[in-house]
C-alpha cells in the first residue's frame, strides 16, 4: 500500500507532474526567426488558406484535453476542480508515457452542462481530441452525446468507453474458455458511466441476454423510480421480458456477473453456486472489488477478473485508452463510433489468445512490453476502423499507424530519461 | 530574411513546436501508484480541504494559457483560431525557454467578448496566470478589465503591458541622456493595444505632456469621430489643452515620437529637425518601423529605437514577458497592477544604466546572457512589487524569487539538449 505521506511528499517535491516543453530546440537567433516572428507568419498564412493544415504545421493533431468538472473524481465524489487536478495530471502522464499523446489536464470551474459543452467547443480548434474524465453521470452522457454530434474531433469518455473496451475484450475470452456464446445471461451491476458503456458495447457486440441493476433494482422499461433517458436506453437494450426480479432471483442461472457498482463486497459468495455452470465473475470496482479474486474462485467461479494488479485477470483501462487515443490521433479522426470501440475490444481479445487460460484471459497490465505491443495493435486497429467508418481525415495502413505510433512513444521513452 | 519554404519545412518536420511531458519519471509500477491511483487520491483529498494547496501539489502554479481568438494575429489580422496556433505555440516555446513557464497555446472558436471571458474564468482553477495575446482592441481591453476584476490569478496582456514595460524602460534612459524630464512633450502614434498600454504606463509614471494620434487624428476629450470608452480614457489622461492640431503641428517642439502605428515609413525625416533639441524617436512597428534607424539618425535624431534586431536599441517584448510572468508565478500573484508594471520597467531602465549611451539605452535582446540576467532581475522585482501591493499569495525575498526562477529556467536549459 502507498501511504499518504509518500504520495504528498512526492507530489510536493516535484510541484506537480507534467510540464510543457519544446518539440524543437531554440539554440540560435535564427531558430527564433523560423519558429517565431517573422517566419511563423508564413505558416499562419498557409493555415489560414486551409485550417486542416493545422494538423501538419502545429501540434494540434497530437494534443488532447482531459476535461473534468471535478464532480466525480475517482471514488471521492464532487471535490471541486482544484482537487481534481492531480488526478488529471496523472492521467496526462499516462497518456504521454504509454500513448505518446500530449494531454492537457483541465478542471473547470463550472458544473453546468451547457457551459461544459461550450467550453469544449470553444477550445476545439486547438486540439485533436477530447478525453472526458470524472464528470458525474448522467450529465457526462449528455455532454458526450452533444460533443459527438457537434464537434469534428473524437471525444473519448474513458470512464465509459475505456472500461467497456477492456471488459468486452476480456469477456470474449472468458466465454470462449467456458464455451458460451452471445446468448449468455449477463447481469451488470451499476448503471453509471462504466455500466452504461459496458452495456452499450456488449449490446452492439450482439449480446442479447443482459440485465442491468442499479441501486433501485433491475432496470426495466416501465420502471418509474429513478429513471432518466439513459436508463431508459438501457431498458430498451436489455431485460427483454421486462422482468421485475431482484438480485437474488436474477443471479440464478446467470452466466456472467459484471460488477461496476462502486460497492466493495457487493457480490456474495453464496451467489456463485446458484449461477449457471462455469460462472464468470468480473468484479471491477476499484480499488476494492465486489468480491475478492480468491473468494470468488473458492466459491466455485470458473473465471474471475478484478481491477487489482495483484490477482490474475486485471481489467484496467490503461490497456485501452493510450492505444485508442494514439490511433485516433494518427488518422486524425473526426469521431469515435461503437464499431471502432468494438474493434479495439477485439484487439484485446485476440492479443490474449496466444496463451489463453482461465487465469490469463487478458494480457497483463503490469507487463510493460506486452502493454506496449497491445497499445500499438489497438492504435493500428482503431485507426483502420476509423478509416473504414469514414471517420478519419487521412488514410494510412495499419502498419504505418503502428510505425508512427511507435516513433511517438519511443521519442518520449528516450526523453524521459533526462527528466 | 527567413524564407517561406524554410519556415514551412521546419514546422512540418517537427509537426508543431511544443509538447506535454512529465516532471517526474514513471519507471516502476510503484511510481504509478504514487503519482496515479491509489496514491493520488490522498493528494486530491488534501486539496479538497484547501484549494490553495493546488499550488503545492500540482503544476497549476507554473501553468498559464496563451489565449487568443485569432482576430489580430501578428500583422495578419483576423485569420481564425487554427491559423493563430503556430504563433501561440511559438510564444509558448519562448515562455518556457526564457521564463521557465509552462504555457498552453489556446486559440478559441469564438470571438464573442462574453464567451471569451467565460472561457478564461472556467479554465482558471487549472492555471496560475493568463497571457492575453493577439485579440483585437478594444475588445481585448474590455476582456482584460473584466478578468482583472473577476479572477484571482494575474492576467497579462503582452501586446499592451509587455510593450509598455519595455518602452518605458528604454525611454527613461533616452530622456536621461537627453537631460529631459517627465514634462517632455511626447507624441504617441497608434491607439491600439500597444499605444493604449504605453500611454497608461507613461501617465502612471508621471509623464504629463502626452498626445496620442490614431488614424482619425489627435485624441481629445470632445472628439466625436471613432471614440470609445478607452479612447476617452486616453483623452482624459493626455492632451490637457484639448488641442486639435494635426500631426505636422504636433511634432513641432516635440521631445519624443513613439510609433506603434502599424504603418511602415509613417514618420517623415523632415519632422525630426522640427522637434525640440535632442529628438528621441521610438519607431516600434514590426517588422518595418515608422522610420529606419539610420534614416532617423541621419535626419538629426539624438536617440533612435526600433523593433529591429540589426540596429541598436531594439525594443522587444521578449525582454519583459518571460521575467514578468516568472515573477508573478513565483509569488503566486493574484493580480497585475500598474505599480508592478512600472517596477518591471524600472528594472529594465536600471539594468541598462551600467553602460548607458545613445546607442545602448536598453540591454541587447540578442545577448542571451544579458537577457537571462535581466529576466531574473525583472522576476525578482515584480515579485517583490506584487508582495508590496498585497497581490501575492506568498512572501519571499527578491533573492529567493531569483533563485527559484533560475532553477526553473536552468532545468529546461538542461532538458532542451535532449529534445
Amino acid at each position: 500500500m502507498i501511504d499518504k505521506k509518500i504520495a504528498l511528499k512526492k507530489h510536493k517535491e516535484s510541484n506537480g507532474k507534467i510540464q510543457v516543453v519544446g518539440k524543437v530546440k531554440i539554440l540560435k537567433r535564427k531558430d527564433l526567426s523560423v519558429y517565431y516572428t517573422p517566419g511563423v507568419a508564413f505558416v499562419s498564412e498557409e493555415i489560414k488558406k486551409s485550417k486542416e493544415l493545422a494538423y501538419e504545421y502545429t501540434n494540434k493533431g497530437n494534443t488532447i484535453i482531459i476535461l473534468s468538472d471535478g464532480t466525480r473524481i475517482l471514488g471521492l465524489g464532487n471535490i471541486g476542480p482544484e482537487a481534481g487536478l492531480p488526478v488529471m495530471e496523472g492521467k496526462a502522464l499516462l497518456f504521454k508515457k504509454y500513448g505518446g499523446v500530449d494531454a492537457i489536464p483541465i478542471c473547470i470551474s463550472t458544473t453546468d452542462e451547457e457551459e461544459i459543452i461550450s467550453f469544449a467547443k470553444h477550445i476545439s480548434p486547438s486540439i485533436g481530441g477530447i478525453n472526458i474524465e470524472d464528470i458525474e453521470s448522467p450529465k457526462s452522457f449528455r455532454i458526450l452525446e452533444r460533443l459527438e454530434k457537434e464537434l469534428d474531433i473524437p471525444v473519448f469518455h474513458d470512464d465509459q468507453y475505456g472500461t467497456a473496451i477492456v471488459c468486452l475484450g476480456a469477456l470474449n475470452n472468458a466465454l470462449k474458455l467456458a464455451k458460451k456464446n452471445k446468448h449468455a445471461k449477463i447481469i451488470i451491476f451499476g448503471a453509471g458511466s462504466a455500466g452504461y458503456g459496458i452495456t452499450r458495447l456488449l449490446c452492439f457486440a450482439g449480446f442479447d441476454n443482459i440485465y442491468v441493476f442499479d441501486s433501485k433494482g433491475v432496470i426495466k422499461r416501465d420502471r418509474k423510480d429513478d429513471m432518466n433517458e439513459f436508463k431508459y436506453n438501457l431498458a430498451k437494450m436489455t431485460n427483454k421480458e421486462n422482468n421485475d426480479f431482484d438480485v437474488e432471483e436474477a443471479i440464478i442461472n446467470a452466466d456472467v456477473l459484471i460488477g461496476v457498482s462502486g460497492q466493495k463486497g457487493y457480490f456474495k459468495k453464496e451467489w456463485i453456486p446458484k449461477m449457471n455452470k462455469k460462472p464468470i465473475i468480473f468484479a471491477l470496482t476499484n480499488p476494492n472489488p465486489e468480491i475478492e479474486y480468491n473468494e470468488a474462485v473458492n466459491a466455485g467461479a470458473f473465471i474471475v477478473a478484478t481491477g487489482k494488479s495483484n490477482a490474475p485477470n486485471q481489467v484496467n483501462n490503461i490497456m485501452a485508452f493510450p492505444g485508442v487515443m494514439r490511433g485516433l490521433l494518427e488518422v486524425r479522426a473526426k469521431k469515435v463510433s461503437m464499431a471502432m470501440l468494438y474493434d479495439a475490444a477485439m484487439t484485446i481479445t485476440k492479443t490474449a489468445q496466444k496463451e489463453l487460460k482461465v487465469n490469463k484471459i487478458i494480457s497483463s497490465a503490469t507487463d510493460e512490453k506486452a502493454m506496449n505491443k497491445l497499445t500499438l495493435e489497438i492504435a493500428g486497429d482503431i485507426g483502420v476502423s476509423a478509416i473504414k467508418d469514414k471517420n478519419a481525415r487521412i488514410k494510412i495502413s495499419k502498419n504505418e499507424i503502428k510505425k508512427r505510433s511507435e516513433k511517438r512513444i519511443n521519442s518520449y521513452v528516450k526523453l524521459e530519461k533526462y527528466i
